[in-house]
């Protein structure tokens, strides 16, 4: 079993990797203080897990809440039902909520743990690579709004995360491929060295090869851990870690949420930041070329969109969270291995990106 | 000028209470980072007081929320108002929240702080007695929902509380004397001295006398820092702090958060509390009438009510957050000076306290 810490003072917590850790109630137990357990899943995960995580939480009081699958159930509607549901059982302050699913449900379950009377305690078992690589460190959670993705959330930790691979084995090779995306975003960010693995080892990977999947966890957990442990709220370099989400969820939220997975956008997006890197005269063709090579074989769509023009991700950028005084900061990159946050670039060079990778 | 620090590490700031604060813009400016705000409000303070923020704010990008006013306003529909205005303008991620009003506006401009883009800058103006002493130190925000008071909510410390007792001059008196339930309360808490100090000054209290408020204001802030610095997210004495609330909420859910102000039900709360420890025999009857006769000089009632039961009452302090393991905690009495918080009571003392004030 692999362990990653995050080590973020009273918030510590440990991520737990291994495969067939879903039904070992040892790995869950300890970290429930209360009696009442509630487990937010849904309905494409339920039929699959839920049973062993039950089994696993055997002698707690369980509760489920069942919602419906996908990024457009991701809304403060549904966090509403969840309260009503939470306070019709009723459950007390002590309970524990576990988020049993993919990045939605972590979000959704997160922010409700997080406003139930005022916070109670979350564990996630993220059954998505997303999910395991992304969502389950560093806390962030949080719900769409018309207006745009993530607009409405909290800064809350688990009090553990159990990362189980071989629930990978179920999830379509879309998703799967969703989740890479991820995992190469931190290659690019800040480790030359997993980029340089995720190259050799590609192909093991897409195989879902038991020991690469426990190494791509564990290595993309621990990078994204070593940024938010010195920035926990994103006031500084967690930023980085949105190297291709501004791009990306311009995406999405001009194709409302449906068409795109999350992954798939983050791949358009991280093309289009290493291409923009180039055009600034920042990093040479080739390395536009292995970002784009290592994504394809992870099986993600590097092409241009005909459906989106420019003009409109360029005003949807200036919404995102990222925009300060006017200008919107981006994630760029000084070589593979090294991004960095700047305002500083030429609006010509993001205009033109935004022409060559949107061509609606 | 006086000054309350609140000490919570690297979420510590300050009280400032003056009459005349509410116009002055040094107090003010220095705390806010980015160029917007976002003033919220409700349709009884904007009239009274926002022109007179707004001009001490004068050179900042300043936008306003007016909201209706009244507890009944306090619900997950109406944070989901603020969101869909503040998303339109649209404030970005440095913008700042002040709220400006009791503790309805408090609560619900602090939670909508909170969770914006997972939460941005808060700043506190409190404009009655109740949010001054009580919501203004501590963080706790939240709303309502149809099966309990402030079960959806978040800890969430401002930058910065500025009180001004002179907006107390517009206040009803009946809203006044809600306020000081609260005050009273914190002499019955932990200080013997300043419950003996209000025996003594009720009258100019009730005079609003300028410089018997800020002493009031102060004492009440300091007392309820003191317990909030050890304990600020209330997993141990902080609970002290509830003495008389949870009679009280029973009572304000019982009759639907209309007939009675927060105060006044937690006036009968704090009897309801002496009287049940008198019947357990920790203290004197004389205690518990000093108890009454503060509270009846502040303007208080200390009669029973004839329009909700015992029974009620019961079934609805078990929902209360207060619960473990089945039975409820109370905030008791030692003596005036010394609360404590115990499950160890007969049941039948606190059965005879609720048929005894609640006759219904």
């Amino acid at each position: 079993m692999k362990t990653v810490n995050i080590n973020l003072g009273d918030r510590s917590y440990a991520i737990k990797i291994s495969s067939g850790l879903l039904g070992k109630g040892e790995e869950l137990l300890p970290w429930i203080r209360g009696n009442q357990v509630c487990i937010v899943t849904n309905e494409v995960v339920a039929p699959l897990y839920l049973k062993i995580v039950k089994k696993a939480l055997s002698g707690k009081d369980i509760s489920e809440i069942i919602l419906a699958d996908g990024e457009q159930t991701k809304s403060l509607q549904t966090i509403e039902k969840i309260f009503d549901q939470m306070l019709a059982i009723p459950l007390n302050r002590s309970v524990t909520v576990i988020a049993l699913g993919g990045g939605v449900i972590g979000d959704m379950a997160g922010f409700a743990a997080a406003c139930y009377q005022r916070g109670v305690p979350f564990i996630q078992i993220p059954t998505t690579l997303l999910a395991q690589v992304d969502s389950s460190v560093g806390g962030k959670t949080a719900v769409n709004h018309a207006r745009g993705k993530n607009m409405i959330g909290a800064f809350y930790q688990p009090q553990r995360v159990i990362a189980d691979p071989s629930t990978l084995a179920t999830l379509d090779m879309r998703q799967f491929s969703s989740g890479l995306a991820e995992v190469i975003k931190y290659g690019i960010i800040n480790d030359v060295e997993f980029f340089q693995w995720l190259e050799k080892n590609i192909n093991a990977v897409m195989q879902q090869n038991a020991q690469a999947l426990e190494y791509v966890i564990e290595q993309s957990c621990s990078n994204k851990a070593k940024i938010v442990e010195q920035d926990e709220r994103e006031s500084g370099i967690r930023a980085l870690l949105n190297l291709g989400h501004t791009f990306g969820h311009a995406i999405e939220t001009a194709t409302g949420y449906s068409k795109w997975l999350h992954g798939e956008a983050i791949a358009l997006g991280l093309v289009m930041a290493a291409y923009m890197s180039w055009t600034q005269g920042w990093i040479s063709e080739q390395d536009v070329q292995r970002v784009i090579a290592l994504l394809s074989k992870a099986g993600l769509s590097v092409e241009p969109v005909d459906d989106v023009s420019a003009d409109e991700l360029k005003s949807l950028m200036r919404l995102d969270k990222k925009v300060q005084a006017g200008k919107v900061r981006l994630v760029l990159l000084k070589s593979i291995g090294e991004a960095f946050i700047t305002s500083d670039y030429d609006e010509s060079a993001l205009d033109a990106t935004l022409k060559h990778y949107a061509t609606g």
